[in-house]
């Protein structure tokens, strides 16, 4: 039999490699994200100001110690409401700021493996790097286990069946626009909830799904949490919080 | 440092497990389901008659060869609409067989690997076997990476941006209901495309979205092909064939 670390291969000089490391069990890392890992010149990830990084955490186990690791720290996170301008021109210097980074790297013929929670094509800071640097370097993005896989497997709760249609949405939004969109959803995914979470919960009331919704917390994480959300009497959840309303298609 | 089989872990005794296998390269299955691949007593799939079955070719690197190996042969797949109740009765009674045959090895200790395409609670034939099952055995399920994210990661389509609402639909719902999705949908994923995509192209059209259309066929796999939906001219495509619309949302 081939050994895992075979067919998970390794990484090319000055290759910038957009990582999906999964929802936060390690074990949900895909044969390639670990390969990699292990064989990039550099480990690079986005952390929040003071935190470890979320990204970072979740391959702790895959990584020697010894290798290089480059930290790009977010000036803000969720303080600020997105939409405020002063958000996003904070935001904006810093992915321009960080482009900057890797690409100095990436110039010296470094691998760099850029860690992305989930998959990174699904609403990933890295999409920000990758639109950037695209056309300068050679990129190799590693899709990954989305967050909302690893929720809805946890919860126990698949979530299409038959010819249901899935709405995944962030709870961002405005509350009517939530209620609108929950209206004419099969199956729901509510990501982003942390501190929408007491807007998500009114909007799922006046959409009458609240018996249907579960409220997952870092699912597959340690710290992980799966509660009916009708229970769950808190108006704010942390960042890797979300709400599931599994469709109920046709069952054979 | 840790190998990865060590991080993968094993399979337990009478213990059945619903593992996504990925979108179709062996690279992006993860570590829990390649060493529960390794481990079981007995690898079973899902397979359209007389072919070799899409998530054991996928795996097929993983295998010894001399693992057990359980076939579960679909009586119809898409020779008759879905909605037939010709149709419903031969999946029904072909699942309930399968639930049947698994239950036998179960019981007799036996560790089952159920191999799932993509994502095992997303439109999976997995689910309508724990649906039987997960009252009378130990069941673990190991999320996959998508179908849907394969494509995207090779079309080179980020998804979702900012705020995008992301749509998932089956390209098997009526016309009209396909256009009216489309119109709200920030950024849309059409599933199922194979036999219906004269009717999904015509769609898109309707609700003016051809000219951001990506037609992305087996992606992931060997024959992986990737074209704007307005040059692609068939009218029907294979099982694993899916149309992307990517969003719009705020790039920062």
């Amino acid at each position: 039999m081939t050994a895992l670390e075979t067919i998970a291969g390794g990484a090319h000089p000055g290759t910038l490699y957009g990582i999906g490391v999964g929802p936060g069990d390690v074990r949900y890392v895909t044969l390639r994200a670990a390969g990699l890992i292990r064989s990039v010149d550099i480990v690079a990830f986005f952390a929040k100001c003071g935190r470890e990084g979320n990204a970072r955490r979740i391959v702790a186990p895959l990584l020697s110690g010894t290798q290089p690791e480059l930290r790009l720290e977010y000036p803000v996170t969720d303080e600020i409401p997105s939409a405020d301008p002063g958000y996003r021109r904070a935001i904006a210097d810093f992915y321009r700021a960080s482009a900057e980074t890797l690409t100095a790297e990436l110039q010296r013929g470094r691998s760099v493996g850029l860690l992305a929670e989930g998959d990174p094509f699904f609403y990933g800071s890295f999409m920000h790097m990758w639109r950037r640097l695209e056309q300068a370097f050679p990129i190799e993005v590693v899709p990954g286990v989305t967050g909302m896989s690893g929720c809805w497997t946890r919860a126990n709760a698949p979530i299409t069946w038959g010819d249901d249609v899935l709405t995944v949405m962030p709870g961002t939004l405005p509350e009517a626009q939530l209620v609108e969109r929950l209206g004419i959803a099969d199956a729901c995914v509510i990501m982003k909830v942390g501190r929408n979470l007491a807007k998500v919960r009114r909007a799922i009331e006046a959409a009458g799904l609240i018996e249907r919704a579960i409220y997952v917390e870092r699912g597959t994480m340690s710290e992980e949490r799966v509660i009916a959300l009708r229970e769950h009497v808190a108006d704010a959840g942390p960042y890797f919080a979300m709400v599931l309303i599994p469709g109920q298609g046709r069952r054979l």
